[in-house]
């Protein structure tokens, strides 16, 4: 399923460091919380080719058994620190006995022109592509979650049980999880997003992003929007829970549930979805925390803790 | 029970607004959250002589009842809106129906020279005293707590029963909590502390906080000292509930939770403490969340909701 770009100037850089070097993680920060540990490394990512932060939430149960995957996909302007902060999916993973895994939102710190002029675009706006424009080579987020990352757990963290995972985020994250999972229907177990960008391709988010990482060609856009992947989706049946809030200022400019729910329909095949629309909430931390533990519950349940 | 400090210049900015000026809140943002919502509101303070801003979270009972509240008083650095975004109070608050009310930790915007020289004092460094030194002379966060926000509560927020009320809090908070309980032990219904600063005047933190706002006199330190005060507690009986974790790094050195319990014994009043040594956790709001339900639990006892 693993789609083929120009892998650009960015992979040369590769040769730079040795593989070892590649695949060592340098622990950041820890703290205690629920009975179990976040954990925040940094390590020199290939995928990107700059130093990464991403952040682990280990479950109290691993230190009887390994504990499966959920990755959280963060929105615009995040990094790997807003969803641990603030989202209190710890106390119910550490309930469930499941490690969460957030990494950052897109390279920093290479100090491309013009990387942090939008708060939509460049730093902190990954969109999960593997960009093909020159100038944004670096932007290989798809590549970075789906492979980069898996195989640094693996070789990092024997605690962490890599082949048991599911996948969930928010807005752009929540459009990262989406087109990642339908991507990839045989890497992750289930997937489930709050306010994701449901159709990129249709709103200015998307197509500000994808002009921009991506060119003109809006075939390859497609490769990277949850509405148009859903309707050639092949793989397992599978429940998708979407939660969004009828006050988020974004929803039917941006968003656009709705589309991709009728994608859902139209295709006709194995993917259903679940789309609630939550009355008086908006975008923020506290409408994902206030329903966090629902989709906990959904992963959960496809992982077979 | 409320002491007689040199009111100093700051008061007579009072002749500059008028009462219904005074007491005119303006809201900034508004989030569902768990069913209720977290409401920040900005208002000019007759206290402080700037404007102030708050945070309070009303449950979803108040559609039907008055709703008691429990104050929160944060840390050094911190402003309203940590605990609303960290500590996940909410759905706990939520579920029991009680207020959550969050005051920022001191006046902000006055450019008093060096005010933000230090992260431990003047700007986001408060201490919940009533400063005596002109400089100083806007800090009096013993005052915007205990008398001006409540009547502030009372005027404009009918659905809050202020007269039915609990405080805790953290660190240079938990000081503040404790202090302000420990004065007005008829005011509120219970207190507790996420590792407090219990014995400021014994302590780096209280000492140069002490000096900078109270001057050099230490019967004026011990006002606001919970270890002193605790020995001449003359209110009803009640148990303070203390957490504090062992890894953090502030345990010995500045916040001496086991100088409060000694005095707590040798007192042998109508005051006992519950200080819970947690093991591996540090200062942060981490430690804070895993153990807020215990803490919202504690005073929803004591104000028999």
């Amino acid at each position: 399923m693993r789609q083929t770009c120009n892998r650009g100037i960015a992979h040369h850089k590769k040769a730079f460091y040795s593989t070892k070097a590649m695949e060592e993680v340098t622990e950041i920060s820890q703290s205690k919380m629920f009975g179990g540990f976040n954990r925040r490394f940094r390590h020199q990512s290939s995928s990107c080719g700059c130093p990464m932060n991403f952040t682990i939430f280990f479950p109290p149960q691993l230190d009887s058994k390994k504990v499966p995957v959920l990755y959280w996909l963060s929105g615009l302007t995040c990094t790997d620190e807003n969803f641990i902060q603030k989202s209190g999916a710890q106390r119910v993973a550490a309930i469930e006995g499941v490690a969460l895994v957030a990494p950052d939102t897109s390279p920093r710190g290479l100090h491309i022109e013009g990387e942090s002029e939008s708060w939509d675009f460049g730093v902190g706006a990954g969109f999960y592509v593997n960009a093909t424009a020159e100038k944004w080579k670096n932007w290989r987020m798809y590549e970075y979650v789906t492979e980069e990352l898996p195989k640094l757990l693996t070789s990092n963290f024997p605690q962490l049980d890599t082949s048991t995972s599911s996948i969930f985020g928010h807005s752009m994250g929540g459009h990262g999880a989406l087109t990642i999972f339908l991507k990839n229907p045989l890497r992750y177990k289930s997937v489930s997003a709050f306010a994701p960008i449901c159709n990129p391709v249709s709103c200015p988010w998307g197509t500000k992003a994808f002009i921009g990482y991506l060119g003109e060609n809006r075939m390859l856009w497609e490769e990277y929007d949850a509405t148009a992947l859903v309707k050639r989706y092949k793989g397992p049946p599978t429940n998708i829970l979407i939660d969004q809030g009828d006050k988020d200022i974004y929803h039917s400019k941006q968003l656009l549930p709705e589309n991709f729910v009728e994608a859902v329909k139209e295709a006709n095949g194995p993917i259903s979805t679940t789309l609630r629309i939550q009355s008086g909430y908006d975008h923020s931390y506290f409408f994902i925390s206030s329903f966090i533990e629902d989709h906990v519950s959904h992963h959960v349940k496809a992982l077979s803790i």
